[in-house]
C-alpha cells in the first residue's frame, strides 16, 4: 500500500509560517492530527522559509508535533545542518528529505543518516544540473542507491525521488518522471520511489486537477510513496480508485470501505 | 488526439429506449447534437434492447441522426444482419462496432466491411471464451488484425478493443486490459485501440470515479480511441489533463483552452 507523507506543515503556506513564527503549538498539532486521521504514515515538517532560523524552527516543529501525534516525521530541508539537528530530537525513525548527489550535501548528510535509523529520500539531482530525461534520472538515482546501500542503508529505506518538473515548461516532463519511476522500481527490487505532486502543474490553472491525474499515472508506474495532502478528498479518491484499478486493493476492500465511510468524492 | 465515440444513443438507457420506441426524432437529434458539440468524432447508435426489431430501429437511428448532425456514426451491434442493413443507409464512413474472432460473426460481417469503406472495431473475443490475461487478448487481437489487414482493411481503420472486464470480479482485470492496449499499440504501428470504460466499474459504487481514473490509465497505456459520454465534464477533464501529462497536448494548448472556456471541473 502507498506510503503517505503528509505535506501541509510547510512554512511556504502562510498559515503555517505564521503559526511557526508565533510558536502556536495548538495550531500545528491540529494540522498534524487532521493529517494523521486522514491516513498519513509520516508527517512532513518544513521550515525552509525561515532561512537563518530554519534549524530552530525545525527543532520546535519536531518537538511540538511529536508531543501529541504518534507518527514518525519527514524532516524536510536541503540543509544538512538543519536535518542533523532535527534528527537528534526525533523519537522513532524519521524520513530524511533529502539527500542528493550534490557532493557537499551528500558528504555532510551521510554520517547523520548512517548513525540514526531512518528512511531517506534520495533526490535525483547531481552537482551539475537538473535532470531532464528518463536516463539522467535513472543514472543519478542508481548512483544514489548504490552509494547509500554501500554505506549500509537497507534498500527498503531508500526512497528515490525522480524530481518532478513542470509540464508547462516541457510537455515531456511528465513522461520523463513516470518512466524513471518505472525503471528504478524494476532495477532495484525493494527500493521505494517517492515524489511530491505539485511541481508537475506549476504555471498552469486548476492545478489540483493536474496533480490528481498525475498521481494516478505515478501509481500505475509503480510509485510506492507520495508527498501529498491526505485531507484533500478528491486526491485521496483518485489514489484509492487507482490502487484498485492497478491490482493493489484486494477484493476492492479499501475502495468500498472508503465509500461506506463517505470519503469518495 | 484521442478519437471520441459518443455513447449516449443506446437503448439500454431508458430515455433513449422510449424515444426510439416512439420514433421521437427531436429527442434523438438533441442528444446527438449535444455530443457533437462536446467534441465527439463519431456518434454511437445502439438499439440492442429491441431484439427482433433491432435492424429497423438501427436504420431509423442512422437516418434520424444523420438528417441533422454532420458526423459519422458508430453502428453498434453484435448482429451482422443489423450492421449490414445500417451500413447501407449510412452517409460517409461509419465505424462498425464490432467484429470478433467468433467464426459466424466474423464470416458474415467480413463481406460487409470490405465492400463499404469503414472503420472497424475488432473485439478481442474468440469462439471459445472471454479473454482473461494480457496474452490471450494480444493473441486474439493480433489474429484479428492479421485477418482484417489480409482482407484489405487498412491498419489505421482497425480499432482493437481489449474487452474490459470488471475489477470487482478480479482485481487484475484493469492491468490485463491496460497491458493489452500497450502491447497491441507497440506490435502493430498505425493500429488503433478502443474501449468502453464502464465495464471496468461494474458491481462497484461511484462508478464514474472509477471510470475516469481508468481512462487516465488507458491514455497513458496508449489508447487512441474511446467510447464515452463527452458531455460528462469530469470525464473530459480527466482526458484533457492526462493527454497533457502524457505529452499529447503541445504547449498545454487544449488544456488551457478548456480552462478558458470553463470546461474543466
Amino acid at each position: 500500500m502507498m506510503i503517505i507523507v503528509a505535506e501541509k506543515i510547510n512554512t511556504s503556506r502562510k498559515s503555517i509560517e505564521e503559526a511557526v513564527r508565533k510558536r502556536d503549538a495548538a495550531f500545528i498539532i491540529r494540522i498534524a492530527r487532521e493529517q494523521a486521521e486522514a491516513g498519513a504514515h509520516f508527517i512532513d515538517v518544513n521550515a525552509g522559509t525561515f532561512v537563518d532560523q530554519e534549524t530552530g524552527c525545525l527543532r520546535w516543529l519536531v518537538e511540538t508535533v511529536q508531543s501529541e501525534v504518534d507518527l514518525p516525521l519527514s524532516l524536510d530541508s536541503p540543509d544538512p545542518r538543519a536535518l542533523s539537528a532535527a534528527i537528534r530530537l526525533h523519537k522513532g525513525e524519521p524520513m530524511i528529505n533529502s539527500i542528493s548527489l550534490e557532493e557537499d550535501r551528500f558528504q555532510s548528510l551521510l554520517p547523520v543518516i548512517t548513525s540514526h535509523p531512518c528512511h531517506v529520500v534520495a533526490l535525483c539531482m547531481a552537482q551539475t544540473s537538473m535532470p531532464t530525461s528518463i536516463e539522467e534520472r535513472v543514472e543519478v538515482g542508481s548512483e544514489l542507491v548504490k552509494k547509500l546501500t554501500g554505506a549500509g542503508i537497507p534498500i527498503e529505506r531508500i526512497y528515490v525521488d525522480p524530481l518532478i518538473q513542470p509540464v508547462s515548461v516541457d510537455t515531456n516532463m511528465g513522461l520523463a518522471a513516470l518512466g524513471a519511476i518505472k525503471e528504478i522500481m524494476q532495477k532495484f527490487p525493494g527500493v521505494n520511489t517517492i515524489c511530491g505532486l505539485s511541481n508537475i502543474s506549476f504555471g498552469l490553472p486548476e492545478r489540483r486537477i493536474i496533480n490528481r491525474n498525475f498521481l494516478s499515472l505515478c501509481i500505475f508506474s509503480g510509485l510506492s510513496a507520495v508527498i501529498l495532502d491526505p485531507t484533500d478528498k478528491q486526491l485521496m479518491t483518485a489514489l484509492l480508485a487507482t490502487e484498485m484499478l492497478t491490482g493493489r486493493d484486494e477484493y476492492c476492500q479499501n475502495y468500498i470501505e472508503a465509500y461506506q465511510n463517505n470519503r469518495l468524492i
